[in-house]
């Protein structure tokens, strides 16, 4: 029998009937045995309509008192959730953040966890109690509400799990796991039955938002085995491995991109220390988060300087690079927000050669022209026009072997090193 | 400068709009050099909204799972109305039951105030802050959230009003006042200036639901000043003093009245001991509270016995009655739900006679008969035919002379010795 926490999305407690569904499956696995956890976020809807009511009074509420406002939202799921669990015979407690002492900074809104005291999470384990937890919340030292930001459920449920040393955790979405790309771009995209934290990280920091980053971040530096599953539908979901386990890890596990991107470049820079740092310092002053960022070798003592921001702060960081480009006397800036940024990523190219080369060659294929490359250890990302996007996200998924299953010796290898 | 402690209900918060004119209101005073201290409700319609919410998953709620789903409902407020503070100008900080230890017994649903923390607030006053407390919750010693019952949050004001040793409590509502008696029922009906806690006590348990009977008990026991406002009009309302205070009490306050009861009458009864108990112990443990008791001394050794219920457990205390009049052989069980129940009020009766001669007078006069009679100290109460309710409250008004402005030897005075 194990100790398992379990984490339910907005979506899959909208409703009463969500949470009689959500009650059905966690009463069936306390019968069976286990020791559980449940974490669960605000219904599907009600956060945004507390900031609606928020901003009603106030045009910019203040960070404290939106927490204040928003931790109600999970505190009511806790308490049906738990009230379901009851009528269904499982003897539940619900506790708000505090109750469980879920300790964080004191960072409103954006709140990072420092502590959990599971001390009475435990004793009610031990009577047999299922404990339904709020998820997105804590307190700080000062006993002031806090929250952890959107999706921040999911690190309540990984930190929950690394403090219980949980069997396992378990994400329940409105998907049935990570997949090799976005299925609606490509129909053959596969369901990984496995993905390593990395992986999983450069994945959800290009826009497959399954998981929230920190909570794999936080999964990662406990150890904590992580399995995102479907509240609607039965599968064993993606198990989040961590790279030690792997033996046979594939050379590539998906192909990740990212349309809310726009780039800028500024041409003939002085080609000298500190440049780089004054433009981006402008850009960072402006609250403006830069994401790739490539710089050529110079000519004739000048540079060219690109990099890509988020769509909706394009105007602004326009502006901001053409006040810089007058300061610095620097030759042209231009920009162009339509494009997109595709990314493979695997932690099998860390020992394999040659996998740029392959993606490289299976655009040019397509007639597709690179705009600006980036890679890091387990990751090449591109920047090509936007009318790409599904024909490159396609022609990689295919130069990779990713729609086939994966075997010892791995088409996905076979095509890496071609 | 003085340091004031307010309740705000549900209406007086019930929107946007209304959170931001009470927020006005506050951070006038707050401006005017005062220290304040403000309690609010859930936003009206929002707890019948909870429970709805609940009952959808569980048709009889646990009470601690109700509780924490129910105390969402002010600390929705309590961040709404430190939002509106703020935009204000007014440094304001909310806090919920738990947040400044409202420390009660566990009875969920229902739970009575222990004790109260009240450095944080004092720590926020002296700071210039307005402090915003969440009325009708607090938290039992294990740290579970408890709620105080509807009408908690007046109680909740007074406790901290005590606590800090406020210089007044002002209780805010929708009506202006504590009247004469119903001004729906006398046009004439005029907002009382000041009224003793004991005729409050009195007028409060007779359905002039202003004040929730515990917070003046609770008011009394601390001797906290206590006022009641309206918060949609200017006005000094009426403020509940304490009979030591009071020099010139008039005669009689008010004149209550209730709708809401229905009689039974066993008669032919034995006229022994433990009888009285027999008959009450049995409705008592189906449920149901009795109010009146009027027993009249038998002859023949049997004697009648006459009580009043509310009117919706009208049908089971009649069934119950029939059993136990069978059981002790007695003559006859009747019993009538076309009543209303009647009474003045006043502490000054204490030291007048003729008040209760004034009365039956008075309503003899108009030709109404009475049913039933109690008195206690400082009330007179009669039952009559529920179609004289009009007619009996609107004599008995003129004839203690209470439409009129009150002065040394006041018409209700001489009304009463009359």
């Amino acid at each position: 029998m194990a100790l398992i926490v379990q984490k339910y999305g907005g979506t899959s407690v909208g409703s009463p009937e969500r949470i009689a569904a959500v009650a059905d499956k966690v009463a069936r696995m306390r019968a069976a045995g286990h020791d559980m956890v449940v974490v669960v976020s605000a219904m599907s809807g009600e956060t945004d309509r507390l900031i609606k009511l928020a901003k009603s009074v106030h045009p910019e509420p203040p960070a404290r008192e939106l927490d204040v406002l928003l931790a109600t939202g999970e505190q009511s799921t806790i308490a049906l959730l738990s009230m379901a669990l009851n009528r269904r015979g499982a003897e539940a407690r619900s506790y708000t953040g505090h109750q469980v002492h879920i300790l964080t900074d004191n960072v409103h809104g954006k709140a990072r966890i420092l502590d959990i005291d599971d001390k009475r999470v435990r004793d009610d384990l031990k009577k047999g109690r299922v404990v339904v937890i709020a998820g997105f919340q804590g307190v700080d030292e000062e006993g002031n509400i806090t929250t952890l930001g959107r999706g921040g459920s999911d690190t309540t449920a990984v930190a929950m799990a690394a403090a219980l040393k949980a069997d396992e955790c378990q994400i329940y979405t409105d998907v049935d796991g990570v997949y090799t790309t976005d299925p609606r771009v490509v129909p053959q995209a596969r369901r990984l039955d496995r993905i390593t934290d990395e992986e999983m990280l450069e994945m959800a920091s290009l826009g497959s938002k399954v998981l929230q980053i920190r909570s794999v971040e936080f999964a990662g530096k406990y150890r904590v085995p992580l399995r995102v599953l479907s509240s609607f539908e039965e599968g064993p979901g993606t198990l989040i491995t961590y790279e030690e386990d792997e033996m046979e890890a594939p050379v590539i596990s998906g192909i990740a991109f990212n349309r809310d991107e726009a780039k800028i470049t500024i041409r003939g820079v002085p080609d000298k220390p500190g440049i780089a740092a004054r433009i981006l310092g402008d850009v960072g002053r402006g609250n403006i988060n830069v994401d790739m960022i490539v710089q050529n070798v110079g000519a004739d003592g000048t540079t060219d300087f690109t990099f890509t921001v988020h769509r909706a702060d394009y105007p602004k960081a326009l502006e901001i690079l053409k006040q810089v480009a007058q300061d610095l006397k620097a030759r042209e800036v231009s920009g162009d927000d339509k494009i997109v940024k595709i990314s493979i990523v695997g932690v099998g190219m860390r020992s394999h050669a040659g996998v740029a080369g392959t993606m490289f060659k299976a655009l040019a294929d397509e007639g597709i022209n690179i705009q600006m490359i980036s890679t890091s250890e387990i990751k090449v990302s591109v920047v090509v026009d936007e009318k790409y996007l599904e024909l490159g996200v396609r022609a990689l998924h295919d130069a990779f072997g990713l729609g086939e299953a994966p075997a010892q010796g791995s088409p996905a290898k076979g095509a890496a090193r071609s």
